[in-house]
């Protein structure tokens, strides 16, 4: 048995949970490996997987003896069989997030369990601090997004519209690599960048616009998160003030950010500091990232104090409506004695499409 | 109020539901426009649509003041206005598939409601029946689709990846008015073709292989849908002789679907011929699409009557396991007398980079 699940039983032992029903596909990899769709069960007797006909091959496949997980497909069973599954199991665990008021309900009438019970998020609380593995496969993926941000910066011309540039850094991605996007590319120029969450539209680039690229791929189901803002051509005054700000508060929270730091903290100085100079921090100055782009801890205005192997991003940015926006984003991977930038792409004023003199 | 709206609120009244709260976003965009992230509550008084201030300008936007809708954020209220909504509301609908448990819970604390009901899917059967607006939106995206299909049998080539087909295609959607893909496309060669559900891999197009290319696109919303199984180079016997079979059957369903047709009945039909040349009908022959790719009516083996105005797949396909695979599939509007293709290309033998003698 692997050591993600010898962990669940230890804490289900704790929360006197005699079972425990995984839905979150997320989570269901993390302890077992398995990429499909399907319910993993965790009994007093056995751990026990199931999905239907489409992933039996693929499920087997990626499972070893070690793994001590009985497969089966949900049609493998009588009604008396699945309400054996739990039998004697006084409280049994699910999770509260990952599961509708119609499967709850499944659950109950199917397994015949007498008390389901919420478990709050242990799984993604567990995921939080990474391993080795896990590190070694999110650098990976920032590696790649470094790659593609060095391409994309030769490559884009203005004149191209937001969407050639977020399918030009997707087809890099593909190319080179990466499994996935992490999440849909942000390209948004000019006015558009006021917003922080534009999606690509048909806007041309124009001379003089910020372009705010948000981008990130997946490497072996886990992400990057990586923002650099540029400029079309040249770059105009009051852009270049608002950069500067944002780029500092980068750089002094990357120099914050370690072992015992507290988010809350963290946070509050970036935000002081916009006020200071008539701005504001609109939305979380980070978040875990690690098998989903948005996972535990939030790095924003609650108490949290960041612990060593956590992985996060480092992301201010101002916005300022009908106007434009800047955002400077690293993923950064938190140690003893301060963090390590896991994306390494230049954060100097970089000018896209240069106007020649 | 708009018709959708006035409709659920009859609906509401024959299942004495006082109150009803929306989360299912494709069916709060059936009802009122709105695409955003939020919640729509029918009460005996308002209909109200809360969202976050992320949302608020372009939610306000899209209405008017015909439709009687009032929005507001979710931090506008206190907790005692939050308890009025359905102050003396008995029973209150709730879409079981579309609310976590965690949500439910969440419902009960919030607005106090005494009796959460479950409303089965009410939305979802009523968005079965199209009208003249979501017919146009459906038969544009199956006409951009159609292009793209002619586009890409002359771009493909000998040599090109499945994962490069799939990005031409994005990218012509993208660049022709598509707002999205309806679904990861599918590009599925040589043996992969065996596997209904492959995504697109690396594998070069080889001299001989079949591709099934199984792709749609999102107009204003609604979904187009149709594979084409095309031939790299040349035909191979064996291959030609399965086209035939699932071509006739795709045909000989088109024929028989019209209002009033059984949907058991039209399976049943392909499922015998496929039996009697030794091969097998392994997933639904159809399935009905508009705001979701995959929506009611589902036309497998349960009694189901097609009705005027439904818009359904027509997909046989016949898989051989570890050789290879063809499916033929049109988006189709059901008519009194009969059904009419919305995609129309070409499903004679195509042969893509055609062998030059």
């Amino acid at each position: 048995m692997n050591a993600n699940i010898k962990w669940l039983r230890e804490k289900m032992k704790m929360l006197d949970l005699e079972g425990m029903i995984i839905s979150n596909p997320n989570n269901i990899r993390y302890l077992t490996g398995i990429i499909a769709e399907g319910i993993l069960l965790i009994t007093r007797k056995e751990n026990i997987y199931l999905t239907d006909a489409r992933y039996i091959e693929e499920v087997n496949s990626t499972l070893t003896i070690d793994d001590e997980i009985i497969v089966h497909e949900f049609k493998d069973f009588t009604t008396d069989e699945y309400e054996n599954f739990f039998l004697f199991c006084e409280n049994v665990g699910f999770e509260e997030n990952y599961m509708t008021y119609a499967q709850y309900k499944e659950c109950i009438r199917r397994y015949k369990i007498n008390n389901m019970q919420e478990t709050e998020g242990i799984i993604e609380k567990q995921r939080m601090i990474k391993d080795e593995e896990e590190i070694a496969k999110i650098t990976r993926a920032c590696e790649i997004t470094d790659n593609c941000f060095e391409h994309i910066c030769q490559w884009i011309k203005i004149g191209q519209t937001e969407k050639e540039i977020a399918l030009e850094i997707q087809r890099y991605f593909q190319l080179h690599g990466a499994e996935d996007l992490a999440f849909p590319t942000i390209v948004a120029s000019g006015k558009n960048s006021s917003k922080p969450h534009a999606m690509p539209t048909d806007k041309k680039i124009e001379l003089g616009d910020v372009i705010t690229i948000d981008f990130g791929c997946k490497y072996e189901g886990y992400c990057s998160d990586m923002t650099r803002t540029v400029f079309a051509g040249y770059i105009p005054e009051k852009i270049r003030e608002v950069y500067d700000l944002v780029l500092h508060n980068q750089k002094e929270t990357q120099m914050a950010m370690k072992d015992g730091a507290n988010a809350k903290v963290l946070t509050k100085l970036v935000k002081n500091d916009f006020e200071l100079h008539g701005y504001d921090l609109i939305h979380a100055l980070g978040h875990g990232l690690g098998l989903d782009i948005h996972e535990y801890p939030f790095i924003s205005n609650q108490d949290f104090y960041l612990k060593e192997n956590m992985v996060v991003t480092n992301e201010p940015g101002i916005y300022i409506p009908e106007n434009f926006g800047v955002r400077i984003e690293d993923t950064v991977l938190i140690s003893k004695n301060g963090c390590i930038n896991l994306t390494k792409s230049d954060k100097n004023y970089i000018i896209v499409d240069k106007v020649q003199k």
